[in-house]
């Protein structure tokens, strides 16, 4: 498998491209709706675009990396009826590609922003695929890529997506939610940064378990009192107490 | 103001006291009620230690560095009417302080574990005092430590430490969810933590705003109601839903 074609042209497509040219994979051609986004790719890597998917080229993979709700529309129109068609998303199952094609998915669990450069080996890739030999190609694909690859249905990548959400965007709202805390209080959210870290840092050694501190794993309720009354809006103020309470259940049952 | 009294043998006294060291000021002495912790950090660090606070010596600097509800008694005991006494807690007024002394805050924001080596110089110290020229030594007392030091009154403290208890203890206890996903579908929370590491680096550079990504901001519907199906904790599905709204919500007024 060293010929490949890949559909789409956002920042995980952008991510792709740039992770199979540094394991000298080629990549034959860039297929996007729109030209102008194809067109900035291709001048980046130096690869053929194309808006028209009926020209697009016959080669070992297609790699549709576009958003979820053009996965399924754009498998329908690959022009090679046994081609080998994988998409990226965590959350939608192999089956949204038509069937007959080779189907598989290949998950990459990172977030993925648009020129941030990222060690593509530490980023573990989940792979999925209807028959056992295509499962093999794509795990010796993936191989070339990332040090963990591993074997996971459309079922079980869809909870971890959800985990990911958890752990991504939601706690990328917690700093926002923090963030706009300091901009009430005079305070630059610069100061919460090394805490950020260190919060994350932690659990490459310690289990979230035992990296637990704060008022609500001491069952300080002053402190969590006085907390929830500097608290206006209702929606904070709810999740501050759940998030208290789901605390001490957690360290409760130990 | 160059030798200094730690009263509390915690974590944060020991980070305290690792910090002061480092930093050339002399430990004259470890107090703690119970004997036994305050002789692990006498001997680590080679400083004298008491049990009884009637026998602490005279120093330029008394910080004390227990649990938030020991503060109070313990200044009381203080035996030397016009000391200069702190305390180090995010959520305790300067008044916790027995009124006479010479009362003030050092606050460092950061989560110190026990055993864990940190950059005390990256860690932003929040200070307080009654009049200014205890301001002024505790200033050039804290910037000996660290290269951050900030005024801050025991209001604004307050609301910093709830800040806080958001990135550090509820971002954890996100992990803490997460990796209980993990373990139900069978899959290693270690997958999550290339993710974890990148979520808070990635806003070194891009503000919560800008950082933000998934299916509530992109108010893909489907995917947040896939996820809220296999979600069957009550609570858990609350916050899922409650957070999607709020990132909805931020992402809706700009």
């Amino acid at each position: 498998m060293q010929t490949v074609v890949v559909l789409g042209a956002g920042n995980v497509a952008s991510h792709i491209i740039k992770a199979l040219i540094q394991n000298t994979f080629q990549v034959k051609q860039i297929y996007n709706r729109t030209l102008q986004r194809a067109e900035l790719l291709s001048k980046e890597f130096n690869i053929p675009f194309t808006d028209k998917i009926s020209e697009i080229q016959k080669a070992d993979l297609y790699i549709i990396a576009t958003s979820d709700d053009s996965i399924k529309e754009i498998s329908f129109h690959i022009p090679y009826p046994e081609a080998m068609v994988v998409h990226t998303s965590g959350s939608m199952s192999i089956e949204e590609i038509k069937p007959g094609l080779r189907r598989g998915v290949i998950y990459p669990l990172q977030t993925l922003t648009a020129g941030r450069n990222l060690e593509y080996e530490d980023i573990p890739i989940f792979i999925e695929a209807e028959n056992s030999q295509d499962l093999e190609s794509l795990r010796k694909f993936a191989e070339k890529i990332s040090l963990n690859v591993q074997d996971l249905d459309s079922k079980a990548r869809l909870k971890l997506h959800m985990s990911a959400v958890w752990v991504n965007n939601f706690t990328n709202h917690i700093y926002q939610i923090a963030s706009d805390f300091c901009a009430e209080n005079g305070v630059s959210f610069d100061v919460l940064k090394p805490l950020i870290l260190e919060t994350a840092h932690k659990i490459e050694y310690l289990t979230p378990l035992q990296a637990q501190t704060g008022p609500a794993k001491r069952r300080n309720q002053d402190t969590i009192n006085k907390h929830l009354e500097l608290i206006t809006d209702k929606e904070l103020k709810e999740i501050y107490a759940t998030f208290s309470h789901l605390i001490q259940k957690k360290h409760a049952q130990l």
